[in-house]
């Protein structure tokens, strides 16, 4: 718990990543930009720069831009194709898995219902198998793939690699996932919860790309959160940091299985708003297309029926939507007001369909509620990476953990 | 808004300070303790402390303590009067000023009321006049003095050095003053919000002495709040991070100032909690030591004493007060929840003699209700520099400034 130094070795690594970072984050930089946006001196950057292009990991894309009367300048840009890396989203209801380039960009996905029942290793093996399906069906041996992410279901012990008791898997209590997976599969595991894997991956190539501070509302099965603080994964002192979803934003609301009241992820999850949108068909509420559906089979109106309906502006459906989303902006706030981040990404399937309902109200709440709102507004947008978020994440923890300039490398012990 | 290298010159400073953090934060380390604790190798540590030793910063107490088996090892300590900082806090009620020693310790302190009316000159000559007098009274000259920190309520532009019109300053807007008071006082002025001032204090000589990340919830006329992650001082994007009282903990609660509803801020500010109490008084709520008073001159029942009525078990203060520090329970399971720090203080005037009934419905509720308890629960402390945190923190702004490992400094361009 103490504030560790730092040495040379240390530094030269840091200060690699820090170049391949701003590679990474420009759709092509110069060696002189790079020594400007760092810090760096020319030397160091082109030395970096030099032992980058030996491995093959950064080129020269032959197009030079002239400088304002300098001389042209050579766009330096990441190889795609000098890095793989598999990344395996595990839901309760659905493994999902997606091999990726350098860039982030998804070669082949593939999904598999999760299976049921107690017993974590019939996971990890279907996991496996589908690992290699991807695997397959890319075409990439396996010595080229850097690594497998894995992106699961809070809260985990990340020191230990373990899934501790998520209150959606019954029967997980301190599974040891990462080091199965990793002995089944034969690649290093890097492991993170789902709704940080999604920022990374959003970091890595989506809309936090070269955000300083932004916190992420994962929508999924439940509601969790990353945060990006400093240009860094924040984790907080237990691992366990961006919890969006239980805050109580209704003080007498209804029990969460967390121990809270009326918390956000209770009131706004997917079958949540299933019932509330039932309870209001059944109640003849008007005008709504999906009412002779429900007439006919009430489960025909799920989740994705709900969100399709909010879309096309269905009054019913709208309308539960537009209530969760005031719910989502009223956390947004708190966080806003808490953390200060510079944006607030929001992605996840729990929200495909009506992602601009929620940015839309989101938005409006940070442009009037937020004390620090005249100094500078806190932005919003939707995920670029879509319900592909925690896949593409996952994969994205391999890239990050791999490459990006870690302070907990730099001042590790 | 890019992540920066580092060279050579800057690691040394980093590591300096990192040895004089750990000598800071231990009471009595050897050098060997100090490589340990920070991964820096013997002979770096040596020639740190080397200079620190010649610079008078820090010497060796005498005392050296046998290791298991091994030689004696001389124990470091900080030399206290190596240095003296001033702190200035800017309360729009009054003006307290302390000179504090190396370790934080105060050795003058005074008050006076903040001059009203509008025009900041007349502030800014208030607080230079009331700067002298704490110098004189402590009887260091000018030239001892590392500089001013000033704590004052936010919002601020910290890179500016402005306050940019706080709620409970009407005619302040954008009011450079750490121009002002740098050229009235001689002094380098080192500005942040009271609640970051008072958590850095915190940090220095208190409750989160050597605590990676805690949260500071500081209780004044109104609600702010500071941020330690990382063993940094975190400030947000906008350098605004930290406003707990600016959480909805009532959605339909009564309008705050600041844009939002049903703040925390809103319902338990000194004036909120008085004017319940009165009304419960009115009402005739039975049995208050503090019935009488109210009876004869309802404003004897002021914002202190309901607080001592409270702590000394008041039905009627009790109960309003607890009723408070369940809204505080709330918005700190959210900040458990979204930030997961190991340490929440709670310090401030407003807490004055109720200190441990905010703690205990507190400790209470992280232990029940955030989402990673089972990993590790949150734990609370009031602050230990009690009500004056601000000034001390405001006096600490400049020794952490001066001393402490910055991850900025060793980042910086």
């Amino acid at each position: 718990m103490r504030q560790s130094g730092t040495n040379l070795p240390k530094v030269g690594r840091y200060n690699r990543a820090v170049v391949m970072d701003q590679i990474q984050l420009a759709d092509g930089i110069s060696r002189v930009e790079i020594a400007e946006h760092t810090g760096l001196t020319p030397q160091t950057v082109s030395g970096i720069v030099r032992r980058l292009l030996d491995e093959g990991i950064v080129w020269e894309d032959g197009a030079s831009r002239a400088s304002h009367g300098g001389k042209p300048r050579t766009t330096l840009r990441l190889n795609p194709d000098a890095g793989r890396a598999i990344g395996l989203h595990f839901d309760p209801v659905e493994l999902t898995c997606a091999l990726v380039d350098l860039l982030g960009r998804p070669l082949a996905v593939r999904k598999r219902p999760t299976p049921s029942g107690t017993d974590p290793s019939h996971v990890v093996a279907a996991m496996t198998e589908l690992v290699a399906e991807v695997r397959a069906s890319a075409g990439v041996p396996h010595e080229e793939v850097l690594g497998l992410g894995l992106a699961t279901p809070g809260p985990i012990d990340l020191e230990q690699g373990v899934i501790v008791t998520p209150p959606q898997l019954a029967h997980w209590s301190r599974v040891p996932v990462r080091r199965m997976l990793s002995d089944a599969t034969g690649l290093p595991v890097t492991l993170d919860n789902d709704a940080t894997a999604a920022a990374v991956g959003e970091r890595w190539s989506g809309a936090g790309k070269g955000v300083a501070n932004f916190a992420y509302f994962f929508f999924g099965t439940g509601i969790g959160g990353g945060l990006i603080l400093n240009h860094q994964v924040y984790r907080g002192g237990s691992f366990n940091a961006g919890e969006f979803g239980h805050s109580a934003v209704l003080p007498d609301g209804p029990e969460c299985y967390c121990g809270n009241r009326g918390c956000l992820e209770r009131l706004i999850n997917p079958s949540a708003i299933v019932t509330e949108v039932h309870r209001r068909l059944a109640a003849r509420s008007g005008g709504s297309v999906l009412s002779q559906a429900f007439g006919q089979d009430p489960a025909s109106v799920d989740h994705a029926a709900v969100q399709r309906a909010a879309a096309d502006g269905d009054p019913v459906a709208a309308a539960v939507i537009d209530e969760a989303a005031q719910h989502v902006a009223s956390v947004a706030v708190s966080v806003a007001n808490f953390i200060d981040v510079d944006l607030i990404v929001l992605g996840g399937h729990g929200i495909h369909h009506v992602e601009s309902r929620y940015v839309e109200a989101v938005a409006a709440a940070l442009a009037t509620r937020p004390l620090s709102r005249n100094i500078r507004v806190t932005e919003v947008e939707a995920s670029l990476l879509g319900t592909d978020a925690a896949v593409v994440g996952a994969a994205a923890l391999v890239l990050h953990a791999t490459y990006s300039p870690q302070l907990s490398a730099l001042l590790a012990d």
